[in-house]
């Protein structure tokens, strides 16, 4: 199986980043950490601060699934929803913190709506249980 | 460990209740699936559609965490959410559709913001991934 | 045929509770004007202060229909909303009083759209014409 | 007993006119068995899509009651309220479909704060169950 | 100097329509009043409720300026705004109430913006004032 | 080919009525130019201040398609929005002003969402363009 | 008969404040036009800046009506309005400029619910209306 | 004289829930020292985390007098409200926190309307405050 | 111990100000019976019509406590909220009526969220009970 | 002529995404359409997922006109609006589908206030008729 | 140059008043600060806590420039920016603290609308800029 | 000390771009002009039309501090405001015209709440401002 793990705006700053919100993890381990929990899932994965560059990997991934941490873009890109949408891959939302304990503008998911399912607030364990979701 | 899960109100017609959206599967088969599936967990299943009664459950349950399906007091019962914020046990958060996908006044979730995690959109399955965040 | 007649919280002070808004009529006199009035049709009735005692009546009767006066819980019920649109059982609305010519909060109905019909503002005979709906 | 029955905008078209919502009868089968099932009513049927002309109706009548279908000018005028708040004559509001399950912009009423009573989803009954509510 | 006195929807009922709003003048005793009060003016007077036919006056008149009572068509008609907006000849608004006392649909008027002034609540007094405003 | 254009209230104002919104083309300006535009079409050309006579228009024509400027209507009229869904002529919505760039009220289409399609912001082409959508 | 005429905020700057919106007459100006056009009332002027200047002047005055201009008060101040309801003077409500024809936050005032009537729109001749109106 | 004190859901764990919002005194604290200040006062005490308890307790009371802390019911219970505007028993509505000073939801009492007077956020101290309210 | 008594605008027409609102004492008796009712309190009175002079009371009290009715200004005034908010002085809001059981624009209060502790709708008592919440 | 056509985030999509609402003709298609109809206009084409890029175009182009489909941006991109009232060259807007009659958030433009107009809703022949309009 | 430096109400509490938000230099120490650095510049300094002084001020100065920080009349004060509207005095506005980042009814400046320019959140330093910004 | 200076989308054609609003300076001039009046100041300048562009910016720089004109995407973009959160530069937003003065959309600003300050209103001096505050 194959799984696309795409994360948005920012998540290279993982672990330096407000550690009291997102923990001290890195993106790099928790890559590390999925490769090594799941050896029979074939991972690509993918950080970028563009909007487009989520919306070309979306389209054009041939991997069974896709586990989608847009951060700021999911409050804001209708574009990303109508790629997760147009696409047949399913999309799964991952959100380190519970988004729906924060800021207003934080509690509105532009891509909710589209995806399979959505799973919020585990911190580095949510990308795990998303991935256990698609086996 | 033990893990206490609430079903709300309505929860019991499982199966029966609108299929298209919530699927055929009762609840008894998802809790006996739950058993099944986590033999070393020890369970306590508690479903009512009385908001005192799920009150009364979260403050009283010896669990070392609670598996909450609201349903429909998850967009209206604050007083549930003070229970879940009163209380030291972990409470995740599930549901068997995906709610940002639905009705206006099923997007926002008061339950939400004092929850451990959220998980919501896979159907049976997001009481597997609860109990998996638990561990 | 047998019909369920639901009334929900402070419907049991009818006849003393804020006469000059539901008139001087008592449930019991409402009541027993239905059975004298209809004859043919088997009536059960129940009151309840409880959200979750209205939801267990919606969810166990085997009337072949249900008139339902849910009171406050109108506007803020969700989960007797979804207790009528799981079950297959026609659910009609009825209020004494003429709702949408009270306060705000009074003017929206979370259990209309589930219900088969409603009734309004002609004080105590609303239960009269959903019954004769029902026919 | 002498009864209006005023039906507003778009209702001539009733039977053609999207009958998956609104039924195949027609606006003259509604009136034909309205004088079959209460022989002893007198009523009077009118039809406008104007605006001004509902208006008429309501001042100039002389029948006991009005039973009114505002149709698209339930949601819109104002006037009509006035008018019906201006009379002596009591009015009784109907809508074949359940509007309170419909789009936002048909849940609202203008009309129905000075009406004596509201009637909806039932179908062509409303008309029957309107009169008796007169009777 | 002509002036052409408009009055909207439900107006011609000015005397018995809820006079402790309204007061007990009727139209024609305010419109001889008038006549009386300002010997030098011709007046016309037209009372319409079809919204059609307040437009068609505004645009047809060859009075040197209107004194507009819309009643209720001021909260809802753009069209009406739109007329007075597309002649030159001036219009000034009045009401018999004080409309920004009552509720909250009447405190609204989309005529006000494109109209000369504004004057309400001295009752019948209010075309007498406005005709004054034109000398 | 039949083609029925309907122009709403103060259309007939047009070349005199804000000639820097609406250009200084009279109404018989454009339909002239239409008529000489396409030859083949055979054309019927309605104006009214009238909602009802719009409504009216549109469930009595006999023509292949409605290009309809409702004007103010479009903001406030939800009974021609519901003859426009009655009816299986196509109808082509066509504003001479870029509605969306005007102030709030003209922002929203009553009408839009039931119209084949919607043209707008081009002046008087904006009726070629809408019967060349017809074709 | 006395008459107390007040200005509130800025109305001193009257004739170099925008001319274009406000006129080029001074508030002296309109004041000794006052006592030129009514010989026979007894006039009383006051100007503040301080909300709570005009709130003494309401409450101490012994003049038989008040006419006020309160500005930008208008807008925000309800102790103003509670002063003019909490006085059996009655107060007359008048604006140089058509507020309706203005932002947003200049369309709503707190002072017009409690005020005996409301002239605007005509520049310095409102303050003859209201004068006018108290006769 | 009489007085039943209420307490709504999750006031029983009053004391250990966050005590940093509403200090360390359990209910038992908070009741003991009320018999003990007002040794005249014949008290009774409730505490219920079901929403019809409290109403059946509100109808079937014969205290001269009800403290009612609805805690979360306060915000979303408008049968609680119902049946203290059913019930001739003066109703004091108590808070320990100041909740105009807390999350939005919480600044809004559905109850605090018919309730005879409100105390909030001097702690256990709004007790004594409510009792010495009634005497 | 010594507490400073505030009064807003208005609050100097107690006793003839809308008595059936407020009540018919006046503001000296009010302050008659607080001096009366505890001996032990040093009391200062303040009433002023100007937001600025409250403001300088708050900031130059030497009292130990301030009672605060700041009537009108409760609801307009951040500049008072920001005066309680600055100083060390425990402030205590009251209002003489319910201000939760009036109109939407006094239902929000802008200086209870700084304040210790608020109470309302018990008339001149308020004030009593304000003081014994200090002590 | 030259006419550049620009089409949004997931427009290369076209024919396979949601066929149901954006019909099955590719964007090549109507690329090679518009080519074909139009043997004297010179066209360019772009397509990108990237809003900087679509800014990019419209700054840079030599083009005579544009024809804009910005999909998903429309809602959402300020940044593209501005560019568009940045530059001189005629920009056209258009959409397949019938945006005003789609979810909430596809009903409000941000582009087109800036638009020379505005065609939406059938289907590819929006860009022919877009183009006709620039001619 | 002359320049008057305006600040509003609680601002001489500068320096004690919540230093972890405003920081602990006085206001005298700000306004010897200003003096010092800028030796060719004739400074005038207000302070007031009353809403109609500072429009006074503003009125009367003689200054080419004013600096003013409204404080909590910047969030209420329609008055005070129609004084700043009045004059042709240029006014700059200026805020300790960044009141984009504070709670939602301090993110509104009436005055920003009307004044030259805006400068916020580098503490005592903004007024060294705004000063700057004059020069 | 070394500083970045990021300008947004559409900024690169200042001079030519509405200079009604943007004033005739290009960014070139003001670039040159800042490394004019600050020569001990190390300045790094970057301009796209891309929002991930300004993102890696933010991020990668090794500048002492940065001067922020997202421009349009000040409105729009939470992905740049999440990017100011996540480093430790300080960074100074600023606008060459007062966005408080301009449409709704520009009045808020998703970047100035995590900004240390805000400059905005003086055309290009901004930018000298906002270096000034860094020093």
């Amino acid at each position: 199986m194959r799984i696309l793990v795409i994360n948005g705006p920012n998540m290279n700053l993982l672990g330096s980043r407000q550690p009291e919100i997102y923990g001290s993890a890195t993106l790099a381990d928790i890559e590390a950490n999925l490769v090594a929990s799941f050896p029979d899932v074939d991972f690509a994965f993918i950080q970028s601060n563009y909007e487009g560059a989520i919306i070309d990997a979306i389209q054009t991934t041939d991997a069974d699934a896709i586990v989608l941490n847009a951060a700021a873009y999911t409050h804001t890109s209708l574009a990303i929803a109508d790629a997760v949408a147009a696409v047949d891959t399913p999309v799964i939302e991952v959100h380190l913190s519970n988004i729906y304990a924060r800021e207003e503008i934080r509690r509105r998911s532009l891509i909710a709506p589209v995806c399979r399912g959505s799973i919020c607030g585990f911190g580095p364990k949510v990308y795990e249980l998303a991935v256990a979701a698609c086996l």
